[in-house]
């Protein structure tokens, strides 16, 4: 199977490089620049900015896929908020690109868009664990951007093309940015483990309520909804698991091998939050054998021991 | 009340702010140039490009408005699927411009995005008369570039602004262009009666159904989205009447003082026509007192009369 992945050098891109090489896909990864530890062995390297369209139509064209499971993307909310028309030229115009390029030649490409629980907005808390079928109120330039480029699937899908949406929720594991909560507070602990920070973590709110996966579930059923889904199928792919900021926090510091004091520091609160939100994974469930599960304190470990590397200078990836 | 309409010189413009003006309004007129016949006297001409944010706050910022009623885009399927690029910055940016003017510093405004029922795509009989919860599955680019600007009204809502959403289903009425079906057979019907034209008329697929409503009752639907709407609210626009385009046919050669032979002509037959799409009004009927209503006869009387005149050379407006 001829699979192309776009945004194949961020963090979900690469554990999902790891899963496709383990059932034997050939591998084209699409992103602006390789990852500092350069792909596995037997991938085909493609440079693309997603806001070239021409540059999109090359990458298709030159790997013809039989899968294209679109990644690449602004993936921080803040960041897309303080860059609002570089997230809708990467996001949505970005989808727009590749869903032209697979239509102009390559419509039996079956597509993938990975787009967010982000584009729910604010749910009421009677509607949790929130359905595919919740209207669409996306309340960050992140989320919106996301919920047009699902606009764009569906239109090229009255076109003929094989698009379906994965509306990812929370992931982590090892290699995620410490931009992302789970990977900061394992970045802290590992300096303080190394006598590099006092023993104190700071932290934004811990009493929100997310839903979180291990990365390397998320990108199996980022696969089952391909495999499962018919054109225009929308899945929310979720561990089931709805965990509170704090018990990674007291997770973390129960793998630590030093005591931990816990800080509230208000410049980690992120804006718009909303005290739970999680999704249900049903549908995909249904239609697939991808059943929602999570261990949280095997990923914490992995993801610690992942910056307790980092911080060492030694090797990752 | 001061109020800002943009698209001011399109079709359900003009007949907005016949209605606007009839109820007191300080009216603002906002479009890339005014109607042939010129605004009604009082009102205010804005000359604006949508696709130039700098300006849209100018216009926003010197009108001051307390109702900003955003109808300016394109409004024709078919033109749209054939300039995609300019299709979305008119509709989807000109949206995101509007709204980033009243944020900065017009927040109290209260915002109408004239969307369309273009955004549900094609939806199962079983689904009809369609209802606001139907997922948006558009299916054309000026579908996908109406949903996109609907997410970015939540994304302003989520920010502060008081954004409504209307769902607009077909409406017809004196001034429509008669790239417009109802139009273009009342046009066709004026020109045989005024011996131009063999008593033939041509017309595309008889046998969909479709919404309609009367322009001047599609209107005070806007207003009532706004006067009733909360902040990221969307209503269908409706009559609740489900009319075979051959009734249309049949209602306006009885009106003509013509005998009329119907033809087929390919040409006229929409893509991705589907053969019945209807909405519910009811949410927008429960929460005001717009109750969908529609007389087909009298409405196809004033289109007939109006392209009477037009063809005669007579003023019109």
């Amino acid at each position: 199977m001829k699979t192309l992945v776009t945004g194949a050098a961020g963090f979900a891109g690469r554990h999902l490089i790891d899963c496709l090489l383990s059932q034997g896909h050939s591998v084209t990864a699409a992103d602006l620049q390789p990852p500092a530890e350069s792909y596995p062995e037997g991938v085909e390297a493609a440079p693309l900015d997603v806001t070239d369209e021409q540059a999109c139509w090359e990458v298709v064209h030159n790997a013809s896929p039989d899968l294209l499971l679109h990644l690449a993307g602004f993936a921080h909310v803040a960041q897309a908020e303080a860059n609002p028309q570089r997230c809708l030229a990467v996001n949505t115009d970005g989808t727009r690109h590749m869903l032209n390029a697979c239509l102009d030649g390559h419509a039996g490409t079956r597509f993938l868009l990975v787009s967010s629980a982000e584009v729910y907005g604010r749910v009421a808390a009677d509607q949790l664990p929130v359905t595919e079928s919740q209207p669409l109120r996306p309340s960050t330039v992140y989320a919106a951007s996301k919920a047009s480029a699902e606009m764009f699937v569906h239109h090229a899908v009255a076109r003929g093309l094989h698009g379906v949406v994965a509306r990812a929720f929370n992931h982590i594991g090892p290699g995620q940015s410490d931009e992302f909560v789970a990977a900061a507070f394992a970045h802290q602990i590992a300096r303080i483990e190394a006598g590099l920070q006092e023993p104190v973590l700071n932290v934004g709110n811990l009493e929100a309520v997310r839903d979180f996966s291990d990365v390397r579930h998320t990108v199996v059923g980022y696969l089952a909804c391909l495999e499962v889904g018919q054109p225009g199928d929308v899945f929310n792919v979720t561990s089931g698991a709805a965990i509170k900021i704090r018990d990674i926090v007291d997770a973390l510091a129960a793998l630590s091998t030093e005591t931990i004091t816990v800080e509230v520091d208000k410049e980690r609160l992120r804006p718009l939050d909303v005290p739970v939100f999680n999704g249900s994974g049903k549908r995909l469930a249904d239609a697939s054998g991808f059943a929602p599960s999570f261990d949280l304190s095997a990923t914490l470990a992995d993801v610690l021991d992942y910056w307790r590397a980092k911080v060492a200078g030694q090797p990752v990836r």
